[in-house]
C-alpha cells in the first residue's frame, strides 16, 4: 500500500493506494467519528462493490446505510443532490455521520457536495472507483453538482477525511474510461512533472495493459503532483489554475457537443493538443515538445482532434467557462513538457486558428 | 454610526450599525472585487428599499441584478436557491460577484448559502432588515435552507465581508417582528451578560418604542456578544452552543404546530422560559432570577407559555433536533442571568416538568 499526505493544516488527509483495500475496513473504522456512515454510491458500482464495503465496515462495528443514486452526469444536479439529503435525513445521520463515496468522478462530487452541506458540513471518506476520480478528484476538495445553464456551477471546497484508491477497482473500469483517466494523468506530466511525463511515454502500454504496479505508481505520481499544487493554492485563487490545462477548450468540445457525448477526459485531451498547438504558435513551445505532446496523447488512445464546431462555437463557448474572471479569459499554456503558465488576452485570431488546426473538418 | 469587528483572522468583517446606512454606496462599494453584484430581496422587501439601494450601489459605479424572491420561510428550500442560482448565471455572475442579502434572515440564510456555493464560493454582504437579522443571522455566518425532514439541514459556513445594520429600515417592521427579535437580544443577556440584561431590563419600553438610539446600542451588544462566542468557535463545536438557550424547546414549538405559525423569536422567547424553569427544577438557578428571566420576556411581549403539545411530543421533536450528537439531546441551561452552560443526559423526567409547567392546559 502506497501512502501520500495532502498537507492542508488541520484539513490535511492521507491517500492511501493499493490492491484490495476496500476489504480492509479499518482504513475506514481509524477516521470516523461515529460507527455510523453513509454510503452514497451508484446502481453501476452498488452491485459490484456495495456488498463487499458494507460486509467490510460491519466487521469492524461499523454500521452504513447505503443511498444509491441512478448512474451518469445526467443526474449530477440539485434534485439527485436532494435524494441523498432524504437518505441521510431518514436514516437520521448527524453531525457525527461520515459520508462515504464510493463511485467515480460524478459520486465523489455529489457525495462531496453533501457532506459540505448536510447540517453545514459533516465529515467525508472517498473510495474512487475510476482512474479519473483516482487521479484528479481525489486531491483538491473540489464537489459540486451541475446547473442546466453550467456544468459544475454549484459546490464547495470540502476536504475529504481520507481517500482510499483500491486499484482492483480499475479491473471492471471500461476501455474508454480507463484511457479519459489517463488524460489527466499526462496533464500532470505536461504542467510541471516532465521526468513524469517520460517515464508515461515508457509505460504507456503497460498501463494500457492495467499492470497494477504501473496503476499505482501513476496514480501516487499524479496525485502527489496535484497535492502539491492544491497545499499552495486550496481554494484556486493562483497556481491551481495550471490543473485546467486543456480544461477550457475542453470544456467547449463537452457544452458544445452535449454533455456525456464525450468523455470528460476525453475532451480534455483533445483540448489539451490544442493549447499545445497554441502554445506552439505564439512560439511558446518548440514543435519537437510539442509533437511529443500530442503524440503520447494519441498512445493514449486519446482524441487529438476536436469535433468541427466552428472556432468561432468553440470561443463562444470558452467565455462561458467557469475560469473567465471578469470577464478576461485567461488560458494554461505549455513553455515546456513539464512547464506550464497562466496566459491572460491571447489573441483570439491565435486561437482560432489553433482550433481550425486541431479540428476535423 | 457604530462599527464592530467580527474577528476571524482573515475571514474578519465589520457590522456598522446606523441610521441611513442604506443610502451610502460607499459602504459596500468599499468591500466588492468587482463592480458588479446581485440583490436578492423579497417580494415585500423590495418595493421599500430595493431601488434606493440600487442608487445608492449605482451612485459609486457598482451595476446590480436583482433577484427577487416571494416572501417567507415556506420558500426557503432547495427550489427557491434554485432561482437565486438561475439569475446569478443569467446574469453572467461570475466569481468575482458579490451577492448582496436585502431582508430578513430568510434572505440572509438564502442569499449566504447561495453566495457559499456559487462558481463553490463568491464574496457576500449582508443588509439585515428585520432586527432578529441585524443582533442573530448577522454574525457567525450560518446559511442554509430548510428540508421537508428539518429545518436548516443544508447549509454552510460563509462569512459575509460586511454586515449593514440600517436601524431606520426597522421603522417598518410588523410589532410582532420587532418583538420576536428582542427574544435574541435577550437571550444574549442571559447566557453572557448580566449587565446587558440589566439595561434591557431598564429600557425594554423604550425599545418596543423604537428609540433608534437604544435600537443601536441593542444590536451593537448583541452583536458583540455574538462575535465574541463566534471568534471563539466558528464552526460551533464547542461554545457556540450556548447560543442555542431556549432552541431546542423552541424548534418542538416550530415543528409542533408547523412552521410559520409562531415566529422563530416567539418560540425561543417560550422556549428559553423552558429552558429556566428546568434550570430552576434541577436547583442549577434561583428561583428570583428565574422570575426575572421569565419578566423580562413577558415585557418584550413574548409568549412565556409553550402550546399544549404534550410533553412527549415535545421531547419527540426535540431529539430531532441538529443539536443531537451522536443520539444525546445536549440543553442549555442557566446557572444565573449571564450564566449558562450545556448539560447532556437531563434527566426526561424533569424536562416533561419543566415543560408541562410551563404549557397551557
Amino acid at each position: 500500500m502506497r501512502k501520500l499526505t495532502v498537507s492542508l493544516g488541520e484539513r490535511s488527509y492521507a491517500i492511501l493506494i493499493g490492491r484490495g483495500l476496500l476489504d480492509q475496513g479499518a482504513l475506514i473504522a481509524e477516521v470516523v467519528r461515529a460507527p455510523r456512515v453513509a454510503i452514497v454510491t451508484n446502481e453501476t458500482v452498488a452491485p459490484l462493490y456495495l456488498s463487499r464495503l458494507e460486509g467490510a465496515l460491519s466487521a469492524q462495528g461499523i454500521e452504513s446505510r447505503a443511498i444509491v443514486l441512478p448512474d451518469g452526469e445526467a443526474f449530477k444536479n440539485l434534485d439527485t443532490l436532494n435524494t441523498i439529503f432524504d437518505g441521510l435525513l431518514r436514516g437520521l445521520c448527524d453531525r457525527s455521520t461520515t459520508v462515504i463515496a464510493l463511485g467515480g468522478g460524478v459520486i465523489g462530487d455529489m457525495a462531496g457536495f453533501a457532506a459540505a452541506t448536510y447540517q453545514r458540513g459533516v465529515d467525508f471518506v472517498q473510495i474512487p472507483t475510476t482512474l479519473l476520480a483516482q487521479v484528479d478528484s481525489s486531491v483538491g476538495g473540489k464537489t459540486a453538482v451541475n446547473h442546466p445553464l453550467g456544468k459544475n456551477m454549484i459546490g464547495a471546497f470540502h476536504q475529504p477525511r481520507r481517500v482510499i484508491a483500491d486499484t482492483d477497482t480499475l479491473s471492471t473500469l471500461p476501455d474508454r474510461e480507463l484511457r479519459a483517466g489517463l488524460a489527466e494523468v499526462i496533464k500532470y506530466g505536461l504542467i510541471r512533472d516532465a521526468d513524469f511525463f517520460d517515464w508515461l511515454e515508457a509505460h504507456m502500454d503497460g498501463l494500457l495493459g492495467r499492470d497494477p504496479t504501473l496503476l499505482s505508481e501513476a496514480i501516487e505520481r499524479s496525485c502527489a503532483n496535484k497535492a502539491k499544487i492544491v497545499a499552495e493554492d486550496e481554494t484556486e485563487r493562483g497556481v491551481r489554475a495550471l490543473l485546467n490545462l486543456g480544461h477550457t477548450f475542453g470544456h467547449a468540445i463537452e457544452a458544445g457537443l452535449g454533455y456525456g457525448e464525450w468523455l470528460h477526459g476525453e475532451a480534455v485531451g483533445a483540448g489539451m493538443v490544442m493549447a499545445a498547438r497554441l502554445s506552439q504558435g505564439l512560439g511558446y513551445l518548440s514543435s519537437e515538445q510539442c509533437e511529443r505532446a500530442v503524440a503520447l496523447i494519441a498512445d493514449a488512445g486519446l482524441p487529438v482532434t476536436g469535433p468541427a464546431l466552428g472556432a468561432d462555437r468553440y470561443l463562444a463557448l470558452m467565455a462561458h467557462d467557469k475560469k473567465v474572471e471578469a470577464g478576461r479569459l485567461r488560458l494554461v499554456l505549455l513553455r515546456d513538457i513539464g512547464d506550464a503558465e497562466i496566459f491572460a488576452d491571447v489573441p483570439a485570431d491565435q486561437i482560432r486558428a489553433a482550433i481550425a488546426q486541431c479540428c476535423v473538418a
